[in-house]
């Protein structure tokens, strides 16, 4: 059997029943956005990785050098974001070709250089590798929380309310106009917002520090394969089910001459498009103002998308007709052939 | 310019130029075996982080899946013990091709298992994505050590004495055994311990602690690039140079049959042979027979070997003949072309 046929969910149960270890100091291990280690009364570490790898999360042909660098830091920093963490430290892995210009690691560090500078964040060490094929980029990111106020996956209950910030769909837009082939003529009838969000993803540290200090989300995850996904692990992790509320999702504003050539129509891309970095969280129904005022007041933008249900509920969307529909949660697997 | 033009070291010193940053909480940043991070008033952090890649690191017809997890986590155990810590929290990113078999996966699982049982490591998280090339592991190591405790790369000053622990060469002479196209008629003549010390090495973790806790080197590394390459590490970081004593080398022992087929002689691959993990130390003469002592008691296996010499001396080995040559250090670069 291949793991293409178990996926990347199967192989990570896997793991985690082969790994099931007790350790006091181990907060949260695997299955979160980030592990948490308590390291003393007051603090904890959070540790999060990812990858960025040529040919399989992006093709040289989108991605400046410097793309290349922010966005491989944003996509761990991110996942400290949403555990209400501020990112802290960065351990940074390199496999190139031997034969990679000087000029184009320099731009590459220098993506790195701006997201670590723009977050506060210290380059402490890492690794640097030839590759026999394209550039992959390997991310550690430590992150620090005071004790006890991470925002987890598992603290959602039916009754509380479904946020997201920002507008999710953005990125996966964004890789459509990369990848239509009419992409140079059609430049003068699009913001390059769509793009950037796909190539440069702002992940939302301040965001997620708020929700966690401030003690307002019951629980948070980034939209790293898709809105629906991430929600349904919400769900999964906090034993809960979900309804969506077509007519509240911020859709982006794409204009008409983008539009009728993409694949599919906005909502699509808003719920499973993947790589928008927007946190997903869920609010007690009491701290609806406490949370809107105190996000209004940041500059935050933020909205109410939907609710948690029991878990029978499964995960609805209910569409402007009032009418439900059960959803395909399923989102970007790695090892499986995408089917959304 | 290619970075091949400047290799993996040109690399580094351009990388610490761009990110010199100043955190006071960072006791050590790039460029020592471990980063080292200090998180309460007795106790400080450290993070190394490491790849295995199919194809630059390894070959599959050499390597079980078995030997791949072991080897990818013994990689970076060893940095953690080369400063003097105890490792304590894994991260581990694995890149698979979709089709590769589930029992093949459990394997690879099994070594990682075996490995971070034995050291007493919970594995807190990772990342998995797909290749469309080889097998690649990176792992992060999180290790721990009172504060003040760390063996720098930096700390060796001219009289000190200069350590190894084991035998170095082994692992390269493992490596001559699986190149070698006789290898299977060569079995029943060696013990597999050549083979074993390549695939999977035992990081010297106690060694290390020792060392550390009772502040008795002055400065350590680990020796994966080979001993002398090593050995120039701690000498450029100390400013100081070396001599080694060529009949004070511990040597392997290896059965004549498979001498005459090695490339080289032994004292090449006890000095030039990388993947070692064996420690190098240095250590005040004073401390001479504390070291001694302690690690007879241990039962760990020490060798002096040379002494650290004033930065003009270089590094130089002092033949049985008297003889003083000077010695080229370089050892494997990822970026270049090997040279010795």
């Amino acid at each position: 059997m291949y793991i293409e046929e178990i996926g990347e969910r199967g192989l990570i149960r896997r793991i985690q029943r082969k790994f099931s270890t007790y350790n006091r100091s181990i907060t949260i291990g695997i299955g979160d956005d980030s592990a948490i280690i308590k390291t003393s009364a007051g603090k904890s570490l959070l540790f999060s990785t990812d990858t960025l790898r040529e040919g399989i999360h992006f093709l040289r042909r989108y991605y400046t050098f410097y793309d290349m660098g922010w966005k491989a830091v944003a996509v761990s920093v991110s996942d400290i974001a949403a555990m209400g963490g501020v990112p802290k430290y960065l351990l940074l892995s390199m496999a190139l070709p031997s034969r990679t210009c000087i000029e184009d690691i320099d731009k590459l560090l220098n993506g790195v250089a701006d997201i670590t500078k723009r977050f506060g964040i210290s380059l402490i060490g890492g690794n640097l590798s030839r590759s026999k094929g394209g550039v992959s980029i390997d991310t550690t990111m430590v992150g620090e929380l005071p004790h006890g106020r991470a925002l987890l996956r598992s603290g959602a209950s039916a009754g509380d309310l479904i946020y997201v910030s920002g507008v999710p769909g953005k990125s996966a837009i964004g890789l459509s106009i990369l990848k239509s082939a009419s992409h140079d003529r059609l430049k003068p009838f699009y913001s390059k917002s769509f793009i950037v969000h796909h190539l440069r993803p702002i992940p939302r540290v301040k965001e997620g520090f708020i929700l966690g200090k401030k003690r307002l989300a019951t629980a948070a995850i980034d939209i790293s394969d898709g809105l629906l996904s991430d929600l349904a692990r919400i769900c999964e992790q906090s034993d809960v089910g979900a309804s969506i509320y077509s007519n509240l999702l911020p859709l982006p504003e794409v204009p008409k001459m983008i539009k009728k050539r993409l694949a599919k129509g906005t909502e699509f891309y808003a719920l499973y498009g993947g790589e928008d970095y927007e946190l997903l969280f869920t609010v007690k129904r009491k701290n609806k103002a406490k949370l809107e005022t105190i996000c209004k007041e940041g500059g935050l933008t933020i909205t109410y998308i939907g609710d948690i249900m029991p878990p029978e509920n499964g995960i609805t969307l209910i569409g402007k007709d009032n009418v439900q529909r059960i959803l395909k949660t399923e989102g970007y697997d790695h090892f499986r052939v995408l089917r959304v």
